[in-house]
């Protein structure tokens, strides 16, 4: 997989996993966080800066004249999609959108996953796979010989979720290094909340997590974090440590995740961020969110200059014009 | 609201009215029918002209060339939205479609439309959004920054829709002030007929309208006839008035409004346009109909060149060309 | 219906048939593989191959630049929608994507296939149309002014695969007279393998179909290759033909065609293509399959350079690239 311009057609056989991008990005796969060095970070950071820039001056440019990403989602994901299909525009490319999920598709007359990804990469340049399937990105990879990029794959990864993530931190606090960074919410279950801690573990940053007991950060994560000797505090309200973060990043309790209703009702308002907190919280932190809300911030908080969750957003578009032009090798 | 370009995001308290457009339409929501003055309808159809005149000759221009144009529509509607990407494409610009209704988009996990259009105007310049509830349109104007046209909002307004009627009257007969409107069939539900009525009230026109008693014009849009001393005629029969009227604006009767099944098929045939009608008609009048019809017109009516429905989708392209060039302030 | 730019709109009284396209392809529907004739054939290849050079080139052109296509699907069919979109995305023009199926169109609300069709003919400048029923392409095409392509009418015809089948077989094996053709599995429902079939009796060639005695070749088909005096065979195993055949052509023998599903498991193994039978075949030869495929090609085959099914995908985008340049008059 290390040049898939020119690797063959894999027969069925092998199971991949996505190389570290030691040679830069050009031709390859983006799948995981764990591909990522600190270098790549700064590299693609510095890109999607340039990308606001271009953006901002004048709205588009035509790097990409000429490319087609096609854009295939097994589930829907307004968010995830809208902003790729942003971003190829907004570099003068275009986009094939199969966004029907699996009853609007081969998939549904019983076709196999590679089949299709081979399909689509003889009039595509370029594949983002969304797959409620976790691996199902890796098995795209390992049977295509264009680029693909991972637009989430069930509970596995969310990678361009993380980066964005990321260079939103960076982009509003000027650095990584040194942070107070606080996950609050469902830390089990949450996808995003996973691949962005490991990310900040190539930083030297301090955790705190807030989370219902049954929705604990795994093991796995809690372990790799640990690895990095970097300091860690776990607790269940978030009050405890607003003061203290410089990045409070917040995702949903959801309520069916409890067996035992009463115990949601219980714990429910502990994560629920309001005006009120927030006048605990730092003068300069960023309140992060990966969208979509139900309830968890209030809409009053939107007002606060420290609410970064739709800059957050708009940095999504930024970081995936970067992406696509630095895997097509015009960054 | 006025300049939304620099309008902070509103906090969820306000509820806003679409303005006039005093100062032209740049950087203006367009939300309902009443923002306008005879002096914007004339600017508007003028660059309408211009840009009919521009596909005829080389098809397409480059004038919204970098400019994203996000359709977001929570209820079907084919017409409307093909004619959006068209209109988008014509000029240059890109269009992202998220047109696959409520089960397909963060709506369907609890997402508030205000976030939903934040979201949207991160990645896209302006924001075309149709959705079943009235007054929908107005509450995304409200939280947006960006630019909202609204494509169509439930029982409320369908403002690009009355535009395009009007250019059409305007285009075919060569003036409105003088004109004989006769309006048929679903004068009670029908937006598009209420939205026209509204925007022929700037004018010196005379009104007649044939319904079925069920399915009289609301007293509101009357009074607001009435205000403006504008002469009203109201019967039963299609047949009374084919031979006044300059513009005969059919629409179509619904079985379903009607309790008493027996009642619909008493009057069906009177609200049915045939070419035996249109031999009464004067010799220089036009037929028009917002479509889809299901038999309210006969297809034989089609050939005749009083039919100018198929012109009046046309000239929707074009009008809405004008309108995303001139919101975009590149008219 | 010679000159569609000019011709008035069809009154609902005419049923048409596709002409020879004698005069070219401009401004012509595309209907049926009985409008083509050795002649149309070699120059669309033609382009077809220059529009393979640019695409491998520099990824595309601006010879569509300002046209629009309308791609009105009212079925799925992830891989001819998106080898639409892609070659007109690579031709510099754009689609307006109308995919959602019938549950959501107007179609939906009762509207008549025509008036859908004059609808998107007046935003776009040429239209693919995919339906479920048989006729309904050249339907469209007696109603519409502006060109038709039919991308597949149910049991009817699917001619841009047929010709990018043909294409593939000329561009891999250099010539199409003088070839042995085997067509394998369900020939008597496969639109696929009639079309082709069709198409390959304008040349000399030899045929050899393998099928179930339930999903034996139709009649009509058999007879057309018998008025050409070509010679023909038919067998129940693949094994009896491998050894001989130029052209394999494989399409899925489904479950469902079978009243007794004991027939079905006696006989699913005749018709599934192994590495152990490809042992058998020529050096020189190709595999084709018009994809989606359930288990009738073993992945195992893939690997295996006679395999061309992905090729001929591809092949897909580059002829329809070359049927809209010549129907648009660019080519």
């Amino acid at each position: 997989m290390t040049d898939k311009q020119n690797a063959p057609a894999n027969n069925g056989k092998k199971v991949g996993r996505a190389p570290k991008l030691d040679n830069g990005f050009y031709s390859q796969d983006i799948i995981s966080v764990s591909q990522f060095t600190r270098e790549n970070l700064e590299y693609i950071f510095g890109v999607a800066e340039e990308m606001r820039a271009i953006v901002k001056r004048v709205g588009s440019t035509d790097l990409l004249k000429g490319s087609v990403l096609a854009c295939v989602f097994y589930e829907p994901s307004t968010r995830t999609s809208a902003s790729f299909i942003a971003a190829m525009s907004r570099l003068g490319g275009t986009v094939i959108p199969i966004t029907q999920g699996v009853q609007f598709s081969s998939v549904s007359k019983g076709e196999s996953l590679p089949d299709t990804i081979r399909t689509l990469e003889s009039y595509a340049d370029i594949i983002v796979i969304r797959h409620p399937e976790m691996g199902s990105a890796q098995i795209a990879a390992d049977y295509a010989r264009k680029p693909i990029i991972n637009g989430g794959d069930g509970v596995g990864e969310h990678p361009t979720q993380a980066l964005l993530d990321l260079f939103t931190i960076e982009e509003e606090l000027g650095r990584v290094d040194g942070l107070n960074v606080g996950m609050v919410g469902d830390l089990r279950y949450g996808r995003t909340v996973h691949s962005l801690a490991r990310l900040l573990c190539l930083y030297d940053v301090q955790f705190n997590f807030v989370s219902p007991e049954i929705l604990r950060l795994p093991l796995d994560v809690m372990n790799e974090i640990r690895n990095h000797d970097l300091p860690v505090s776990e607790t269940y309200d978030v009050s405890e440590i607003i003061s203290d973060v410089d990045v409070l990043y917040i995702t949903r309790v959801q309520k069916e995740r409890f067996a035992d209703l009463s115990q949601y009702e219980e714990v429910r308002d502990l994560y629920v961020l309001t005006p009120e907190l927030m006048e605990d919280a730092k003068e300069k932190m960023i309140v992060m969110h990966p969208l979509p809300r139900v309830g968890e911030i209030s809409y009053a908080v939107d007002s606060d200059p420290r609410a970064a969750y739709f800059r957050q957003m708009e940095n999504g578009m930024y970081l995936r014009m970067a992406l696509l032009a630095a895997v097509l090798g015009k960054a």
